[in-house]
């Protein structure tokens, strides 16, 4: 932490600085230069939480230089972790596809989507049971029964299964019935139900907020990991920018960014990021040839009559498609699938 | 609603459309132009949400051309919202200042400061007693023993009391204590809490997500009032930017867009939306003269010690200077205070 | 300057950087943390400017203290600078109006429009003679020709007037007629651009790129300035973001962050910043209030026919009336108008 | 072109608007919805440019359904353009990479970057002389000096050659000396600078502006070519978001979006959309697998004491091994290399 005066700072107001940094028993370093004086803090800087040094006198600003995030942080679990999904693997020398429709509409479409997806070589089912909707008046998702849908697919094929969870409630009713919790990008900052997944015990994706900074997702994760739960899997599914070609901004450097700053598994989202069928293909290639570990990729038995995002889905001839052009792309950057 | 077909759109792809259009009982309109072919839709739209025209045969894109929200929308709802809360009118002829601190932190700083600020002029007291935080580490907030006591305020001052909810939990906490729920940006489209608040009979401050376009506010709100709860305020308190010279950027033309596209009362947070305490008077003024309904100002008995966004505090001699600062503004744009 | 070093820096890493930074005769001060080491860097950091000490072994990142802009810097020039241009005063105590057509269309136009507005109150004439249009096909401007009939305009009413420059050709023609040049938003970084208006002697008016910080702001006003020529009005007129219900959204902060970061005059464009006749009312009222010392309206004596930005135009009575809504505002907050 | 009524319109305000649309001899297709009424345009739309139809009575919106850009459109010209520079072709079954240092610094510096590319695989040497910098202070390029470099090492190596033009007196200079014209991000909107470019005869590598939408950056294209000039390259380089983790967010969707929309070739430059060295391989293994047709990577025979943006290049044998590690991406992605 680097709190660095305002030039002309006076003598009193920098000693004041440097005595309530003291007094928390950390260390000063002062360095004057001809400018500005810059004044080094060395200990344990959450002493100084509630200091609010920025508005002391004559202070200009403070510069923070360690992450707030440690648990989700590599300098200081420099391995990469692998979450362990039913019997699939997250993170290690496999690409994980996550697969199925945007919303579980019935029994027959979550069925039939399994075994699609399962013979294309998808390792995960995914299906919404709560959505999130921006319009009141769009459909909201069949809830537990949807859920119970999800079991029975895995029980047949022997997918692994993963729900978007909106409230306790959801969470409470998901942990009967599935392998992996998401908390969606609306989410990503209700902190309430960060904490209540990390307490579920079952491994979490989470999925990145539209205006969310890399640091914030980082401390996102940093509130499910804190309550015990290591198993997270980050998903970049696109940023909100002021581009509008494209739904949302893949912003596709979150995937080295992510390596380079934690341990955590990173996968992406192409068919919610662009919200458009026919670049689901080019994006998919890119984020394995970035280095992503997975893909969550929307199916549907017929995208044209789906109840939500059916302009991105795609049906079961384009999913092995899909999954057949990407194989060896896959294999080129390092994944078996 | 309206349908643009690609270039050289084949007649069957045409005919395809409109017969799915007249089969839900709606009407189709074609204009058959030089390049491009588009087809108007008459009638009750909704009959087509699960058609996913976009991805029918040579369709280019759908246009809709009104808005989703329809209780929240001013074409349907001419006159203006007046929201009482406490005995406090809020969209009316007086400018209603909401001030406290960021956290409530203890009795004895919240008494303090609701006697400082209704003496300068504030009808209604804020406090968090849930405090969404970026960091698991960040002070989290005293929950329901916050919440007793902003009401003892209340019961000792007079003014009404609003309090942040970021749980169902929390609501039914709050319920008991406060006169107004506060849903936070970063809950902004946590659709489950926005239902839950509209079920709760309480007036709600809608606050606009960092990244929420004011469509998707307007359709937020819209989940409230669909409740039977039209006790609606929207506050704007900036957006995300590429801007780092304040915290987020302040989107004063929203107010006027609110106005214009709404009925609903709509205040301003420059507190939040700076970040920073100088900032705080030129854009208060600047939200008077916008035409806003109203400020949230945060205010601390001592904002060098303050547990959280002390930096954006005023103390309460800043805070009196505000106030009369405001006064001759307020009046001018036509608002008692 | 800070450098921040890895944890776990080696010795001899730290040692390399000091060597470097004492080898161009700075001093290096070094906070050796738990967690990080940091140096920082005392004396004149240009010594500095090529060594990329960011790709220097175990360097985590490099915090700047000090801003690159000096002549534009408040802080080194505390007193704010008053622009004259022709005979009016920018920066001062007075408001002042810069108002006219988007684009100069006619002489019959121009002078029109100069007798209107003089009427009302606005001090200069704006008129664009060479359009930066995104479209080639839209109407690109007059050029001289469009720039003659704005001196008649001077001549006949004595306003002062202004135009934008698009190139070296255009300033060296708006020399001979004019009292002020612009710059507009998508040349704010056509470096070449700025040193020449910079060498033209004439105050300039720089406007805010879209997509530009308020540093960067200063840096390119920097640029004007180290041609030996301080008289540089800034022009806040809205930013590129994710809202789309205005064309920009005015960052309105952006006057009192201004105001605290630099000495120069700045003024408000809320005609381009909304791209909505509706909106100009209550943001002009808004710039005033947030301490603006001019603004720049688009008028039209028929905006229904205009060749450019008609939508956001005002017709003479809208202007007279704006012009007597702002009298008051314009008083409450210091200026005379 | 779509006209929107407003709910309620007057039947006058209807007829007004269809009266103008008929005297400018095009048709009126009207679609009565039981909210709004919409008029569907046929004909030669730009006979309405100037009838800012927005703000005639009780309209509330206007609605395009083609693009402004015609020559850069793939709807026009389905065939992919392939751009000849030297003898060297972009946007064919080869991927091309440009590659050399931010700026020209001496003779030396650039003959010897040259033979070293070469001997990876580059096509194309770049290399600045005429530097746009935020900062007037930076180092701003040595000009035809450096022009003078570039073409030396063209005359040895064989390479073709590319430098970014800031001005008119730059073109002028750099057709004497250079296969190919950049222009960069900051300049994208300089529509004078593009006209001029269009005039050269030379090819044309256009990058996109930091805020401009892929709508304009196609427009600014349209500038170039309808000056005669076909042969347009588009260039990727980074968006301005929220995001601070690298310096600009790489849109890699751009690559598919433009692929649909426009014949033209595009390349991607991951130096500058991140800033950061070690996510140039990550991003250009991507860009690849996204469909680029080339990409340009900053080389410097010592970054550590580059003039010019060190952190983000590579020195010889990083960009050797990147060149190597490419290989297989782009055979699989249907590129030589």
């Amino acid at each position: 932490m680097i709190i660095v005066m305002k030039p002309q700072a006076k003598e009193s107001s920098i000693t004041n600085i440097i005595d309530i940094i003291e007094r928390k028993g950390l260390q000063a370093h002062l360095s004057a230069g001809k400018e500005v004086t810059i004044i080094g803090v060395v200990g344990d800087k959450s002493q100084l939480d509630n200091q609010n040094l920025e508005i002391a006198e004559d202070v200009d600003k403070i510069v923070t230089v360690t992450e707030s995030y440690k648990l989700a942080n590599k300098k200081f679990h420099p391995e990469p972790t692998i979450v362990q999904v039913g019997n699939v693997f997250i993170g290690g020398d496999e690409l994980v596809i996550m697969s199925g429709p945007c919303a579980v509409e019935s029994k027959e479409q979550v069925l039939e989507t399994a075994h699609a997806i399962k013979k294309s070589g998808a390792q995960i089912l995914r299906g919404g049971a709560y959505k999130p909707r921006t319009s009141p008046y769009a459909f909201q998702g069949l809830e537990e029964e949807g859920l119970r849908f999800m079991k029975e697919a895995r029980e047949e094929t022997g997918l692994s299964v993963i729900c978007e969870v909106t409230s306790l409630a959801a969470i409470e009713a998901a942990v009967k019935y599935v392998d992996m919790l998401q908390i969606g990008a609306r989410n990503m900052q209700n902190f309430y139900l960060l904490k209540e997944a990390g307490k579920s015990g079952l491994p979490v994706l989470l999925k990145r907020g539209l205006s969310a900074t890399i640091d914030e997702w980082l401390n996102a994760a940093e509130y499910i990991i804190a309550e015990g739960n290591p198993n997270v899997v980050l998903c970049e599914r696109g940023i909100r920018t002021f581009e509008t070609a494209t739904r949302n901004t893949l912003d596709i450097s979150a995937v080295p960014v992510i390596k380079t700053k934690s341990h955590l598994p990173v996968i992406v989202d192409p068919s919610h990021a662009t919200g458009v069928r026919g670049y689901v293909k080019p994006l998919s290639r890119c984020a394995i040839a970035a280095g992503a570990d997975g893909l969550m990729i929307e199916t549907h038995p017929n995208p044209s009559i789906a109840l939500s995002d059916g302009p991105q889905s795609l049906n079961f001839s384009q999913f092995e498609e899909l999954c057949n052009d990407l194989r060896p792309f896959a294999n080129l950057a390092g994944k078996k699938f």
